[in-house]
């Protein structure tokens, strides 16, 4: 497959990511198929043909079925508000299409379960969910260390997830604050990424006690009243994973000063290591060899000895940036496509994840331990 | 009071810090007696006596039942093995002595209940337990911000407390390692520590699910053997706190890398604060105010306008250290003997610091959340 | 202009660097011409013809000069060896193209005065040389504080930029080493960089006394030999600003351990602010206000407030990378292009920051206080 | 010798260091005489009176020059204002007594040096001047990195040395910032310190160009006028050591949130290490072994395997205070005195120091390089 034709849905945050992202890979990758920009699509028709203008797409529209029968894609990405994922992923996939969409799969843990099965029914394309930080190679070096037992046999795991975004009591009330509309929230956002994090460098979740609370019980909405606020804020968990190794996973929407606080700790046998998102481009490793006088975490930058870092930049410690781990993601969504080894983060294994953090849910509602 | 003379049992880590804090606390403090160092007491006569005559004591012993009737003594150090604790202390009490004690209490609730019973029942004498981190200024000055609302309503709480000195899987078993002799391992050695600062900035915990785990559940003993390891070394739970407010504790005796790891995040409803003991003068502060582009963590100095700093030192940023704390601890005893406000740890508050380490054991056993 | 065709001379490092730039640049920034990417020129046929594929180049070449007639070209970047600066740039701007070519200038101080009279003689062409870091929005804002006195009047300003990738003195001997072929060395690679941050923040250098030297004055050389390295590995120098404030400069191509250690500190009246290059999204700011046992110096993410940042992404604390800076660079062009403001650094700037190395070279061999 | 007998002259920050050193080292060392705190002197006799109960001196005097012909004192150490140090130090040597004597050494290189001839003619006295910062472990594991070898051999040097006691620029003038009554300023008060650093790590600096700058040239005075700064509140400095090395020192006092910022880094041929005062339990070394991936800076921990740190504390990472430095420096005094291998800084090693800031301030006034 020399070239591929791809559509997007979204015009926000995430979409302008995807778009860079197909703007980028192959000049970055090389190893990939062309990507052809084909369609745009949002439901504003001005700001879509603007963007679309702007990102290199042929052409916009603002109906995402017209996407499903279009023989110019081949991929079509999904960047929509979460509780039209599965809508169009499952009718992106009955149509033939490969697709990518945004994490969390969707609002419920039956609507994933549908894309998953969607994805299992379809004729070999090849599905990817955002989780973009598995892609630094910081993490992916980690991951490397661990499967070489350069810290041992590794038996503790603790990561937080935490940004401020909600974190101002008076910020205003919205409809992304409803179950009904947006699902959960801190699990959905953030807690999802902290999982995807924990099951790639640890192995499966196999059971949890969870607390999962809303703190900033009510929001100014329209008309000077307060309305409810019906998803989660805070979301913390004491984990076992199926190896027999445990952890303690902490996450909040509402930490002030936390702008990308994504951190983990993965303890070993022989060493430690851990990694802050904030610090994107350092891994800290602890190895106990050599002189106790000697020892200490060493704060290595990444470098194109590391992971995909090299296909970016060849000088170590220049750093990636957030964006560049989505041209990293869509480089391994585009070696699934074609056959090769990947990476990528499946419907089937995004499953996973989701089911993790429904589990939390069940944990807190019955203050019990759950199985996952 | 002038001057007050004391005894102190135990020659070893704490034993020494206590000696070196008697031998400091006038001259730093001034407001305080001066300090007789009367007898020192340990189990090996020609070391007892060697140690006492560097460290300052007028005398040695190694029969700690002469010191009860001493009068040239009235306050007595109890540093020995915490299974001793409780007859030493009861006994020191019992004869009219004040009493300084290393945590945890001892090696059961029962025996901690029974000192605590001891202190009230005594006759107006002050009971202090070791608890020195929570003298370190930037910690006081972290419970002076919260006190004054500068982050808002504190709701989340994350600590961890975590060292490396039973990290290496070949160390060799020995007594510390049974529940008989020893008691709980990290719970009682580490996890105090943290629940001490917990409490301190949180108010008390009120509930809790734990896990707590022998990772390294045989080690080397005698004659080529490997022997059970009966006690903790790993402590994880989630707590609920009375206030309404919750938190991860996080504890272990086996983290590579880590040598004083004890660390808390506060988060309120303004702001967020952090600190790290293996940084132990330094106090992470953010505060949701001024206009954004110019918000970030404050990594804010110890200095002479933080608690008691100024007391050792006028320069800021000079550092105080491990040791100056148990000078500090020294004074606030001095203070409680002496009739004035301290902010000592007695036994009664020592003993809602045991009944949490306990809770997280029978919350590990019986796999539920279980109340203070 | 709607529309803007490009060539780019060279396929390494910054090549690449360029040709991701342009890929990205609209679409990123939306209110700057569409990109064609026309040409790829360097000097192996087929590589250049592969790394066009890859690119986006609709054609390449390995004849530089045939760029000079081609109508669908009006900008070319210059990303050859530094030998071949001055012919390329100079014959670009006599051909009418605008110009984007990589740092330093030129070999000599005369070489690189001819691309700016070159520059000044031509009719309305842009030119730009790649000081990428002034770009970094962390680095704007640090400039933005300076403008509006937030740290009052700037006196002091110290800096370093170290990188390691001669550090080994086993590394091979290269022509890279000649000052026939290669001109300076350290002053030349690393040093323009922190002379262009230094004069962005604190305005021109007016006198300096510098320190240069080769430290590892041989290398292994082809047939078994050791050759002589003729520039500078470090280049050291007490600076004189044209403001009457003052500096510290240090550079070394031969620091292990510093990946791109580039970092800044500006001292003023009322406060200070410093940067590091290795965490290049973050600026660390105090302020001499409010109570003093609350100063402490600001840790503050890059974010959407800062500069350009909010073009790239909307999330504070997300991150850029290093290319992400080229990106801008492209879209400040691009403005001086389309006759916008623009802070683009072209060759009249440019000349200011090579005086200022050929400096040091003079200051070093006469060892004296010498006048930019 | 099995006891020494002390005198102590000034009650200030440095008095008050002095004598929780004396009432310490016995304890902490072991190895060292018994130090009896015979007599405190300062000028204001109630105040001292106090000082000396609260200290533990037996008795107070205003009279230094009794403390001259008295037989119960061995040892006296002077922490009087710079200008007295000379006279002081003199007849103390001519007495017969051991002297420890505050840094800088006095007002003008003539004191230092007719107080380093005391020394050279005493009758085996010891002297020592307190620069406590060399006693730091983690300064100490450095020098012995750098002997062994561990960053191969050492070419260049980075350090500053700045606080901000004096960067307020309205802070009022005093009889500290006159030539006359104080002598050199930031020169006297920090630079001194770096140099004590550069050279016990680098060996002696052989010349120098430096910079010496008033910033603040007025500060306000009695009566509402503003009076002159007369003493330097910047120094910064290229060096030559005597070795071939070279680097680059910096100072100041006016530096806006440094406390105690004594940083210094050492660049070697197989590695480079770095040290902040502000985080002092810390040494980072980094080695160029093993493979690149797996190369960073180690942060390693004080401990009790870092030269004197075992003696204050068995436990590492938990971490030392600037005062504990200051017993270091008593102790190892002390083995000067009885004789023992020491490493106290001398008078003869302090005419050393001095001569390097005096050449600063002749190389600021000619604007040439100097030889030391």
């Amino acid at each position: 497959m020399d070239r591929i034709g791809v559509a997007l849905i979204g015009t926000g945050f995430m979409g302008k990511c995807h778009a860079m992202a197909y703007g980028a890979v192959k000049a970055v990758f090389g190893d990939v198929p062309v990507v052809d920009r084909a369609v745009l699509c949002d439901v504003v028709a001005a700001h879509t043909a603007k963007c679309a203008a702007d990102w290199g797409f042929a052409k916009s529209t603002t109906d995402w079925r017209s996407l499903l029968s279009d023989p110019s894609i081949q991929l079509i990405s999904i960047t929509s508000p979460n509780g039209l994922h599965r809508e169009m992923a499952v009718a992106a996939l009955e149509a033939g299409k490969h697709v990518w969409c945004e994490k969390p799969m969707a609002l419920t843990i039956a609507d994933a379960e549908a894309m998953a099965a969607a994805a299992a029914n379809a004729k070999g394309q090849a599905t990817a969910l955002g989780y973009g930080y598995l892609r630094n190679p910081a993490l992916q070096f980690a991951r490397k260390l661990i499967a070489e037992g350069a810290i041992g046999e590794v038996f503790d795991f603790r990561g937080s997830v935490d940004e401020d975004y909600m974190a101002d009591p008076a910020l205003p009330w919205s409809w992304r604050l409803t179950r009904k509309d947006a699902g959960l929230g801190t699990l959905g956002d953030l807690t999802v990424h902290l999982i995807s994090l924990a099951q790639e460098l640890m192995g499966n979740i196999s059971s949890l006690s969870a607390m999962v609370d809303v703190v900033h019980k009510q929001r100014p909405a329209a008309g000077g009243k307060m309305a409810e606020v019906e998803n989660d804020d805070i979301a913390h968990a004491l984990v076992r994973f199926a190896s027999g190794a445990r952890g303690v996973l902490s996450s909040s929407r509402i930490a002030h000063g936390r702008k990308n606080g994504l951190k983990i700790e993965v303890h070993g046998s022989k060493g430690m290591l851990w990694l802050d998102n904030e610090r994107m481009n350092e891994l800290n490793l602890y190895v106990a060899e050599g002189p106790p006088e000697q020892r200490g975490f060493r704060r290595i930058l990444s470098g194109p000895y590391h992971a995909a870092y090299g296909k970016l930049c060849p000088a170590p410690g220049h750093g990636l940036g957030f964006n560049e781990l989505k041209v990293i993601e869509a480089a391994e969504l585009l070696y699934a496509i074609t056959g090769r080894k990947s990476e990528s983060v499946n419907f089937e294994r995004g499953i996973g994840i989701e089911k993790v953090i429904h589990a939390f849910a069940t944990s807190a509602e019955t203050h019990r331990w759950v199985e996952v």
